[in-house]
C-alpha cells in the first residue's frame, strides 16, 4: 500500500514536472524514486523470510507471491515517472510543443487506473479488479492517437524533433504504467481465484505499426 | 533454459526482420511471442506447486524464487523482440534509413549478453554473471550515441521522421532487453550469494537528457 501510493504520487509530479515546466517537481521525482526501490527491496526480503519460515498454503501463498510481483510492477512504475521527470528536464532547454498538455489526460487515467488497483487490492474485489483492466484499452487508443499527432507535429516544424522525441517517450511511459496497472490488476483476480483471467484482453496500442498517409512511398 | 533458448533465437530473428526487410522473419518472431508466455505461465505454476508442496529453504528458495523471476524477464524480453519485428513490417512500407544497419550490432551485443548469462545460469557462475551485468554500459552507451544520431538524421531529412521513429522505438526495445539480460545476471548473484550485487552498476544511457547543439533555443 505504501509503495502504491508512493507510485501514484510519483506519476501525478511527473505530469506536473512535464506541463508546467517544473524543475523542482521533477527533481523530487527523480530523488524519491530511490524510495521505491528501497520499499521493493524491502518487500522480497519478508517474501522470502516469510516463504521459509512459514511455509504459507493456497490463498496465503498466493498473497504472498502476488505481493512480490506487485511489489516489482510498482517499482517499474516508479522508473517510467522518473523517466518522465528526466525528459521534463531536457526539455527545459527546448522550444515549447504545444502538444505536451496532451500527455497530462493520459497520466490522469493511468494514475487514476493506480489509485483504482490499490483500493481493489484493499479491498480484495473481483470485478474492481476486472473493471481497471479494462480502462488499459483506452490508455493505448490515447496513446497512439498522441503519436500519430506528434510524427505529424514533427514533420511540420522540424526544430522541434527532439522535444516531440521526448515527448513520444514520456507518452510511452505513461502507456507503459497503464499496462503495469493491468499486470496488478490481473495479479488480484490470479491471488483470488487462483488463476488468471481466461479472456484475453482488447488491446488499443497499433503505434508500431503506424505510418502516416504522408508517409508512404 | 528453453525460455532462454528461445530468447535469443527471437532477439537475433527480429534483429534479421528488421536489417533485411525480412517480411517472413518478423512474422515468425511475432507467432513464437506466444510459446514464451505460455512456458512463463508454466513455470509459474510449478514455481508455486513446488513452494506448496515442497516448503524449499535457503538455497531451493532462492533458486525457486530466482526461476520466477528469471521466466518473468525472458518473456519481458520476448515481447521486446516481437516490438522489433513488428516494427520492421511498418518500416517496409516507408522510405529507407542507412542508420538501421547501426541497429545490428547492439542486437548482436544483447543477443550475446543473453547467450551468455543463460550459460552463467547453468553453469551457477557467480563472475560470470558479474561480467554479463557489466556489459550492459556498452549497450546503453551504443543506444544513446545511435539516439543522438537518429535525431540529426531526422532533423536533415524530415521526410524519414516516421521510419527513424520506429527506429528509436525499436533501439530502446533493445536497449531494454539488455536491462533484463543484466537483471537475470542479478538474480544469479542473489542466487548464489544470497544478495544481490552491491556495487551500484554504471549506467551510460543518457539519452532521456540528450539535447542536441542545434536544438537550443
Amino acid at each position: 500500500m505504501q509503495m502504491g501510493t508512493l507510485a501514484v504520487q510519483q506519476i501525478d509530479d511527473s505530469i506536473q514536472a512535464m506541463v508546467r515546466r517544473d524543475v523542482e517537481a521533477a527533481e523530487a521525482v527523480m530523488q524519491r524514486d530511490a524510495e521505491l526501490d528501497a520499499l521493493e527491496r524491502k518487500v522480497e526480503n519478508q517474501t522470502i523470510r516469510l516463504l521459509a519460515l512459514r511455509q504459507p498454503m493456497a490463498r496465503d501463498l498466493r498473497d504472498i507471491v502476488g505481493a512480490l510481483r506487485i511489489a516489482s510492477n510498482l517499482e517499474r512504475i516508479g522508473d517510467f515517472a522518473a523517466n518522465v521527470a528526466k525528459r521534463s528536464l531536457a526539455l527545459q532547454s527546448l522550444p515549447t510543443v504545444e502538444l505536451t498538455g496532451s500527455l497530462a489526460p493520459i497520466g490522469r487515467t493511468v494514475a487514476d487506473m493506480l489509485k483504482s488497483v490499490i483500493q481493489v487490492y484493499e479491498s480484495d474485489d473481483l470485478a474492481g479488479a476486472l473493471a481497471v483492466r479494462d480502462r488499459d484499452e483506452e490508455v493505448d487508443r490515447a496513446y497512439t492517437a498522441l503519436f500519430r499527432e506528434l510524427l505529424t507535429y514533427m514533420m511540420e516544424s522540424p526544430q522541434r524533433i527532439t522535444a516531440c522525441t521526448h515527448l513520444l517517450f514520456a507518452a510511452k511511459n505513461l502507456e507503459r504504467i497503464g499496462d503495469h496497472a493491468t499486470n496488478i490488476a490481473e495479479t488480484i483476480v490470479f491471488r483470488i481465484q487462483g488463476r488468471l483471467p481466461e479472456e484475453e484482453r482488447h488491446k488499443g496500442d497499433d503505434s508500431s505499426f503506424t505510418v502516416l498517409g504522408t508517409d508512404r512511398v
